[in-house]
């Protein structure tokens, strides 16, 4: 089976690698807690909250391949299954069912600014050993930073 | 809080809801399982599978999203958190870590049988109760076993 | 003058001509209303609604167009003249002048339970009579039903 | 609720609503009958005539919806429920049923004078209130009066 | 060499498959018919019939394709090569050389009947043996039921 | 340096190039100010009217850039310079600062009022020396009274 | 043979058709010699003007397109035909051979003042007869004078 | 002045560019008459025949640039100039005003003949002394070929 | 009926048509026996020769119309019908069933030599007597050698 | 009225908002000179300079927008009011009226030294208190520094 | 290793691959010294000069994919490794540095001399040998004159 | 001749301009062998390899005039010429003629290590002296990282 070569130390490798893993699963179950509340929103914002959370979804998808793709690219697998996902995830969990608007704005506004401080300190932690993973983690940063500013924007 | 109506009658309600929910967890799983070996994949065959990997997720994510507004316009919330698919999926787990190219085939191919049987069961399941349903349930399966034709073509 | 043959029997044709018949007149009349409330509406969610109102439209006219055209092809010419719509149709009607936002969402998720019923029961009418046409419906209804759910799920 | 200033004099208001409103059905009612003649004609030019109509209802629908915009601009609701164009309309009716395609030609030639004339009057009617809504109407009558051309120009 | 297991039982292959050859059949001749007609046609509406044959003929390959993969998917492999067209269709000749436009409208017309009695025919034989192939079949109905009425439509 | 040559009268040039040196300010604040709004809005229908700003901003720089080069066209040099417009300026400013929604909302409606009347009043001044220009003025003049029927319904 | 009815008085279908005739003169003869210079300048700016004259010829072009149309709307068959042209122009010629870039901005400046004088008195000739006519003279003329500037502002 | 330089020995010069200057003489007054019919063409054909011209002003404007750019390429400048045209053109004339649709395809198939063999006879001029002009011509001869059969196709 | 005059002299046309007649059944054939191993093809490289497929079904088809219209133009009506290409087809038959992507190589890399000897052959014996067909077939050449190259190109 | 949760320390925020509030100001004077310019430019040149400034103008207003939109992310509102931009600005001013090509360009060249020193002082300024800042800061010196590259080839 | 048969003699084989790696090697270098001019060139043409640059790169990179891929359908593999080009190419080196757009012009019109005299003699070389290589090379041949033609009307 | 300045210190000049000369080279190196490579390989393989390589040669083109321009902006001319590129590129030679798929897999697996080496190397040298080109060459190092990655995932 091919293996594939690092282009990183091993110093480097162990601590870049971690923080996209991290990363990975972060970025998925935002993906996934997204098309829940997409879903199941209700109340007189239902349309604006309901495609606004499809842009989240779309911006999630997309960084979320890059990262893996990111983590192959340096040597190491990656790792988006379900069961990582549910055992492994720092985000709050949203109840099953039927949530109104206004707590759609509360929960995800909630959830960014812990969101945010991982991923700073991610594209922090791999500074020194890889910029390249640094840059994408700087734009990861710089979307789920201005979306919480829309998100707390349009409290009620 | 507003309340869903259902055009549905009771007996009617739980039946299809049911469907959708499994059918849903499927889809999703399926989802994420194509990004992972999207990710993994190592062998000669890597861009065909890489690609074709894409497809098969572009699709379930579409199916996913068809299945649960579905879900949601007959009175009953989806439910797709990480949580959910881990406790409740069906399909047969993939190993984390890099997979040869005829692996993967080999792996997908062995998962569409169970996931084709269990969606064209959920399909007649809902027939009398909402044709609706039915047709995208039917929808999905059309799409599945021809997914299914192309892996099965491509086993070397 | 040139006459189109039907493939159906008499029979059949008898009952899915009619079903298709009081289907454009409700699909004409919902394409017509909503155009009435995309102009008059008023409120702090003007642009919500009056954007949701095209999309209504425009579904409204594209079934509208393929079911007129069906009725063509079985053999029986279509009717969408504006004295058939106000003395046949069975949808409540909007009183003229400016509307207010939340009193659209009233109205509308109010027409949509009737119109649904009978669109479902006319699908089910032809389905033994012609499949096609069965087939034509039941996408109506399905439009139909995902936009009472977003109509239902705005209510404030 | 909201009420819409208009930029209007009083007496000019008067003028401007009313030539509005009655270009909107005839509008309105040019596209449903446009509508009707596109399924139902027959004949050797059928298909000629059948995408020549889908022209006529696409330009009919466009100018109503920017007469009725102008309407609810310069402050007055606008009204086109089939209704009000089933009573008010002055374009002469079609008969239900098929209709050959020489007699379309003739039909749509002979009901296109009293419209463009009626339409001319209006434009003249607000010039000196509103040059806004003459250049709006002026629009119109340059649109009828090619298809005007059209119609005359194919007859047999 | 791979075999493509089929979803369907034996009995079901059996209805299925035969129904989705004869409809591939009728569909590839219908595509080399309608180039026919569309290369040799003269008379005054050489221009109208002539494009409406090249739709003619990009649906019924459309249309082909499908049935000859949901073939494959079910398990067998489709065969639409020119000697087993020759050998099996069951529509009309039309003759060699030029072919006037009121007789290419003729003998069109007179084709579709039979070629709709057995499509129907197919779609019924396997709405129990498999609904997703009825589904397939009764889209090409509808299709083919459309542009039977133009043909119609258009009879001088 | 090469001189444009007027194509107008020496008087009417000064009514025309008068009236276009003042709408130039008029739009190029406008966009300054719908951009300032757009960055600041916060409140419930944030997203509601952070895009249609841009709609306001896009609108107004197009006119801008046809009225600017229409100055240039009869021979006077336009002046859209920071300093020109904070000077001239006659819309009322915007204090710096977050805005909320129903704020903004308020404020735009209060300054349409006075933006088309001194507009009109342009487009009335040109309309016997340039009817070129006059044209333009009013195109101008339709689309502010639109936003402003659209403000206006939005008020809460 | 079918006759185009005018919507226009006798005194004013003389003012209106004849000015119509005029103006298509003038822009057929716009358009030849475009395209004579396009492929005949030569120097420095050889690329700049080679493009700019396509621009020129494509709106010429076009608006010759609607004047003539207008024309057989009014009721008065267009005549386009070179000798027509070629006897009735009133655009200076110029000459054959290669022509300098800097002598085709001279001439091409130099024609325009005439061609938008004559212009100009065709939009305000039928202004009372034909308004329609009219606002497309005076695009004609917007569209003339802004080519004018551009001509005059490139001067060496 | 710049002088372009011939990739052509003398005699060839002389070939080539008369071959090239009497083609573009016949393209662009065959655009010039298919305008002009495009105008003037009245009957039940009108559609047909109004489009079709369309399609053969765009070819012939085509080809006339792509002759005259040919013809300055080897060191000839082009002339499309009206007087030209009326002078030294071998096409029939149109007379002025209405004319029938039977008519149209009567003239037309009527002058594509001497066009063709003039146009043939130019290729076969040129194609010892250029081939890269043979090649250009021929690509003219296919296209009127192609249309003159459908002109001939098309007659009644 | 109308006839077709062709271009060319009585010795010319029974070369140039013979030529066209026999390039057509050639491609043609190509194009089904293309759509046969499309849908048939299994293996490893399932995937990569069933796009291809495609793409050589794609260019036969284009290839095909040209054929036959030039054959119309040219004054022959066109022959593409099943029996015609059953009975005078000179490629090789491929057997029914599915057939592994090797194999598919190897034979359409078998039938490609006579092919291309065939055509050249056809294209060589109309130089004279039609240089626009010579360039026609020799369009045909090139993009069979091309394939021939890339089939040849992939064997193992 | 929410408030934006800054994800900076308050030695960042202080830092970080004050580089974006210039850095807003340069480009808003950057894209009002740039249109200045636009409008205004006369002589050989024009085209070119007319053109280039356009892209000047749409690239410092889409920097505009992600500067002040950063700032507002991290929790600092935006100001780009017309009496700010006039009050704060760095860049030079430009005359009113006419100016020469040559002397747009020296105008330019001269402005971009100045303000592509302030912009990497503040990209420098903000590297360690805020690295998403210093990405978008340096994408605007790269574009930036590129348009100078170009203004300055062009000197004559 | 597969080897691609040859459709020509031997005879044939070596004139004609042997012109097609000379053309290849011309147009590799015209696109790299396209590249480098554009990278380098200043001058008040700079802009002009740089986007005419792009337009030659662009040919010359689609002519030799063109030229490649007949030299590998042919037979013989094609060679465009730097090495090659640097020690094969006829045309004459650009200097090192900074060109003044003069210069380029100069350069350009300079080397296109040559190169076409080349180019022209491949073309005839490969007539009998191979007529799908020589329409390949005439293509090279008409846009490079063209090419030629352009840079000749641009000196000053 | 204009002098192109430099926003950076001669220390930083020379430090940055160094790196940006090699990094062209390389670019430049490697999409000449990705076309090498392209035209000639052959094996099973050949459509997804020879597909592959038109990627790498798109963004090595992007990469290297994004690289080139960069340094024109920064004041150094950029240098692609052939013989520089055969005289200082570091990339191993392929040989000339057909090459197997696997083999260019292997080929291209064992350039990029050292090209990614250098290129990293590259990055860090110019971070102090310039974040700009810094971030350019980063942008580089992500795409052949990632398809350093491709490579070697399918290496069989």
């Amino acid at each position: 089976m091919p293996t594939i070569n690092s282009p990183l130390t091993d110093d480097a490798y162990k601590v870049v690698t971690e923080a996209l893993r991290d990363a990975l699963i972060d970025l998925i179950d935002l993906s996934l807690l997204g098309k829940q509340a997409h879903w199941n929103v209700v109340g007189p914002r239902f349309r604006t909250i309901h495609f606004q959370l499809d842009e989240v979804v779309d911006a999630a998808r997309k960084h979320a391949d890059i990262v893996a793709e990111r983590s192959a690219t340096v040597g190491s697998p990656a790792d988006g299954r379900a069961e990582t996902i549910a055992r492994d995830t720092q985000i709050t969990r949203l109840d099953a069912g039927w949530i109104r608007d206004d707590d759609v704005v509360a929960a995800f506004t909630g959830l960014y600014e812990g969101l945010i401080a991982r991923m700073r300190q991610r594209a922090q932690d791999v500074e020194q050993a890889d910029p390249v993973s640094n840059n994408i983690l700087l734009d990861v940063v710089e979307e789920l930073e201005k979306q919480y500013w829309m998100w707390q924007a349009e409290r009620s």
